[in-house]
């Protein structure tokens, strides 16, 4: 893996196409964002994921790791193999590589934008949808929580096996986070920002989240606040979701409301995500919330629509905000240009956006 | 509290009518359980919740905790004061009382039915609606899970806290309650279980359940079976919610799931809910998904359906599976003919279901 340009003015991408759809929705986000940008990326390939392990056995080996390091920004696309294969028991990609790098370069803000585009197809009835626009962020904590690996299992495979997971939240972790999800709802229209956690029953965490969301509150009294439990967030989610603006919340209540929230919005193939490092002591890294959907690999039948719109994040990022909007207004205008039932193969849609740039 | 009865023939429950709201459906769910009861039932109210808490302090004292363990089974409306009460930290009652009472009586399986009634209002789109019919159980673990009150906090208050909570998962917690689902699967037209987790994250917990429930599996040939993470539950609940026959999870995803599963399906107003403990070693509670909605308590607003449909899951587990059904089927006769836009006192529907008996 060598750098394609090393030019001092370019920016330099880590590009990990991944399994499965990964690297088709990754060529047609590179596409894009080229077309889009500004400046010239150099950009380093790295061959990761359920192919390579089932080959090599290797996950992300710290040599790896410490190039990825070295680039502005990471590219991507999805890792994954084939459900219920045996060689490659659950967790090790997502623990080894994919939360490895959330962890490792410190993406304490998973960042998941949420909007209905028109002309997507949203599976909520028109009564909901009537009710105001859909555009809210999620802010999803991405270094603490359920997802530490704490946890372990006594007396495996026997009648008396124990298995824990323990949810790790900090004032340090869970202050920053918070803080970032205040500073953007101080750039959005309607500053509002809702914490959504579980604080009758998950009575430790929820107090610290509780807390730390109050103090930060009091320094933007500009911003309107508001909490909701978890369950009632599904709720809100499928019957008045225009009540959201900006959602702060833990790393596993973000899973499960950014999947229903990019389920609402037009589904999966069009979510994007960004895990930041906003300290910027590390690159972010930008990827579609889809997975590698391997039963169509290979097929150019994926929708690259949330790869690319990832990409967009990423200039947005690297300070290119307004290549970042060109590239948002050219998927929003193809897609209310999308036919109902009629499909374009992955190059087609990547193709036609860039020809609206 | 004394008993009403004594009648060595008749079953007792104990009737927790609680906060809000509770009161109000709970007063209906009696009227139409006692209306369609074969037996005559002894009950005895115990006055727990936010009231008698601010009151006195007590949450539940072991002399009512005893009182209770007496009877035949547990109708409870709802706990709950008004939210964000200094007076009322979150999880003193959630902790204390509701969860103490599952806890304590082994409520290892809580049972929660969806299904999409005709007449009732669903916030998907007809093209979600029309994939197929809704109709399906949560089997949700009731006793271990994030739910244990494991955990805590260390330099509470300080930059420097830490806070954790702590999933405990047992074979011999996670074997029963999978063991129930797949018994009622193959009680049920589909028989088919599906396993809700998130096994590619949580992996000590996910093994453990995932192994059980292979294992279990193995025994019921007969039944087919589907393995879903939690997020991904998200994303098929609200655009697929027909494949789903029987869902087994843990505590903390099955109050998440069955919330969204409620809101599909016409509402938290229609939700019934089981605290079952299948080995009868205590009384099992019939409860109602939603909460003490102080907001609209003592107004005569509340819809007690959801109460109702508690009591006949509770006539059910008596072993009245006969009056059960006369009580859904007045329900449902009752929802079919819910005229869109008009509004009916929490006791006139309570008086319409008793009437069509
Ligand atoms: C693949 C998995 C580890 C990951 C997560 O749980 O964060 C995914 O679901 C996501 O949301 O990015
Ligand atoms: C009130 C709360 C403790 C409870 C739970 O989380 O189980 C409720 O949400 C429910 O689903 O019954």
């Amino acid at each position: 893996t060598v750098s394609d340009t090393e030019s001092s003015r370019s920016q330099t991408l880590a590009v990990i196409p991944g399994d499965g759809i990964g690297p088709e929705v990754t060529a047609e986000a590179l596409k894009v964002l080229e077309a889009a940008s500004p400046v010239t990326f150099g950009s380093t390939r790295y061959d990761l994921g359920a192919e390579r392990y089932l080959a090599t056995g290797e996950v992300l080996p710290d040599s790896v790791l410490a190039e990825i390091r070295g680039h502005d920004a990471i590219l991507l696309g999805a890792v994954g193999g084939k459900p219920n294969d045996p060689n490659l028991p659950p967790g090790i990609l997502e623990r080894g590589l994919l939360l490895k790098l959330r962890f490792e370069l410190d993406h304490y803000v998973n960042l998941r934008p949420s909007r209905l585009f028109p002309g997507s197809a949203s599976p909520l009835a028109d009564s909901v949808l009537g009710r105001g626009e859909i555009d809210f962020v999620v802010v999803r904590e991405g270094t603490e929580g359920p997802y530490t690996g704490n946890g372990g299992a006594l007396r495996v495979g026997t009648p008396a096996e124990i298995a824990t997971e323990v949810s790790v939240n900090t004032a340090y972790g869970v202050e920053r986070v918070v803080r970032d999800a205040f500073a953007r709802a101080e750039k959005r229209p309607r500053k509002k920002v809702t914490l959504v956690h579980k604080t009758n029953v998950l009575t430790n965490a929820g107090s610290l989240w509780w807390r730390l969301f109050q103090s930060v509150a009091a320094e933007h009294p500009g911003v309107e606040t508001d909490y909701i439990h978890i369950d009632a967030a599904m709720i809100f989610m499928v019957t008045d979701p225009a009540r959201f603006d900006v959602i702060v919340t833990d790393n596993l209540f973000g899973d499960i409301v950014t999947d229903l929230a990019a389920a609402i919005t037009g589904g999966i193939g069009l979510a994007a995500s960004g895990n930041v490092n906003p300290d910027r002591t590390a690159p972010s890294m930008f990827e579609p919330v889809h997975g590698s959907a391997p039963d169509i690999a290979g097929q150019q039948k994926a929708d690259p629509t949330a790869a690319i719109l990832s990409g967009a994040l990423l200039l947005d990022h690297l300070g290119h905000p307004e290549a970042a909007a060109r590239i948002e207004s050219a998927v929003l205008a193809d897609l209310s240009k999308r036919a109902p039932g009629t499909t374009r193969r992955t190059s087609e849609v990547g193709d036609a956006i860039t020809a609206r740039l």
